[in-house]
């Protein structure tokens, strides 16, 4: 049940690291570990080594630090900003978890933040770009050098207000996740399908839609795999949940260095278990006690919860 | 591939009989044959014989009755009432064709409509109590005699209107059906797993919850399952889902005899493939070409959709 080799290919990462303070109908938390590089690294982490591209002020605590390298993420491309402010985003969830009401955003070191990738990265081959700016996004790609694959994640923020830069990541990537919302938002179709297919237009062949708690939905090609929602009753703070899912994801398909169909929808899987284990506590909380037991019975429950038939043969 | 085996157990179906006219962004039908009765006694007819109970007036026109009869259904608990008008119901769908607008209601014939079971289906084993007021539901269950399986569906207007009568209905059924939206309605629950529950815990030990374009849940006991949902890319007009689903479910449980988990599953999947058709064309039209080929390979083609590994053993 070892998942994670530190032989195995190592995943470049480049986002934000944040201090997020978030209340929700169970709780508070005040700048607490957070941000799309955090999550999705730690997430990732489980499966591949994780090199991570970032910034933070030096008043990130250096237990953060100490976390993330324990996790075997390697820091060497975090770019700290002596005398200079951590990301930090502030804001609540009522009753409807599904949306994150903004309180306070404070770009502070990320107002002028070029992502630099140290040369030893710039050959890494399973390149995740988290939720960021597109521009930081395309410089990343701009650095690295033939990659295998390259993932995308955004939001609404860009979608509305970075919308040419953000087409021109699409265009360059293999794989773009979104969740419905943001997909309908780009496309101004009602339908995800349609507008999945008219995203794949744009570029990413394959097209990952995050549905919270209803699943999530993978186009690749022509084919379509609708993964199960997990049936959690309790969530305590959704933040991070599409980051620690796309992490997931990214790390389980470096650590099987394969991207044949069937191991991209067990990425899908992986992804959605390690989502729903982050949104059990605040920050990344959850996933700094889970293990890989953990993770491998998560993983067997989505089976028994997607079950009702055999396949009679292999076809995809 | 035959499913329809008429020497299984029939299917008794109480609901309505209708005449519906309908507007969506692709078309429009005036005075179409629809109702909860009709759709689900004619997905249910795919699999087993049924016994429909409902009142219509003498405008019905004779070739509904002819088709209806021609699907192998049962109408000797078809009232007809001389003068009277059938239920009339109009409506429209904007480009979110999740929400119904109603325009127009006219009960007609059903505002004196007792339900009077004919002898023979007074021992009918599985008895499906489509959506309709819950008094009715009500004298339905009093008439039979010593069912194997009772399930329910119902609609947010019943919830608001004839709360009472629901929950009685619901403390006397073994499945009840609902949407997302319903559940959360009936229950004050925001999550669809803490309504669920609620809804168990109110009567029938299994719940199903339709999602629309996210598929559904079965909640039965403890046990959890999630069906996919089917990618469809053009929906033409989504009256009548909710019945041909919960049709199809039942039609296919009574065709097995059977109510084993697997087998509770299959039924869920055999009620998306008839809703995930039903909605291809106006009113039941799609219905009336469909073959038990169509059914077989899309039930097919959504074990490739959720397909991602293979359970090692049986477990359910």
């Amino acid at each position: 049940m070892a998942y994670r080799s530190d032989s195995a290919d190592p995943v470049l990462i480049v986002g934000s690291m944040a201090l997020d303070s978030v209340r929700t109908p169970t709780g508070e938390v005040t700048d607490a570990l957070g941000g799309s590089a955090d999550y999705s690294s730690v997430a990732a982490s489980f499966f591949s080594p994780v090199q991570i591209v970032g910034v933070v002020g030096d008043d990130f605590p250096k237990e953060h630090l100490r976390f993330l390298a324990d996790r075997g993420i390697d820091l060497a491309g975090v770019r700290p900003i002596s005398g200079g402010k951590t990301f930090r985003w502030a804001g609540y969830y009522d009753f409807d978890l599904n949306i994150a009401h903004t309180l306070d955003t404070q770009l502070n070191v990320f107002a002028d933040f070029a992502p630099v990738l140290p040369d030893a990265y710039k050959d890494t081959k399973y390149v995740f770009l988290a939720n960021i700016a597109p521009k930081l996004q395309l410089d990343v790609l701009e650095q690295v050098r033939n990659p295998k694959l390259t993932v995308c994640d955004t939001m609404n923020f860009w979608i509305e207000g970075a919308r040419a830069d953000l087409l021109k990541v699409l265009e360059r990537v293999d794989i773009a996740f979104m969740n419905d919302a943001e997909a309908r938002q780009l496309t101004g179709k009602m339908s995800t399908v349609k507008a999945a297919k008219e995203i794949q237009a744009i570029g990413p062949k394959t097209v990952i839609i995050k549905k919270g708690e209803h699943g999530a939905l993978l186009f690749a090609g022509d084919e379509h795999f609708s993964a199960p929602s997990y049936p959690l009753e309790d969530i305590a703070d959704p933040t991070g949940a599409g980051d620690s899912f796309a992490g997931g994801f990214i790390g389980f398909i470096a650590s099987m260095d394969d991207l044949s169909p069937t191991t991209l929808r067990r990425g899908v899987i992986y992804g959605s278990v390690m989502a729903s284990y982050n949104v059990e506590d605040f920050s990344l909380n959850r996933l700094r006690t889970l293990t890989e037991r953990d993770i491998a019975d998560r993983y067997r429950r989505f089976k028994e919860i997607a079950y009702f038939d055999a396949l009679e043969e292999a076809v995809l």
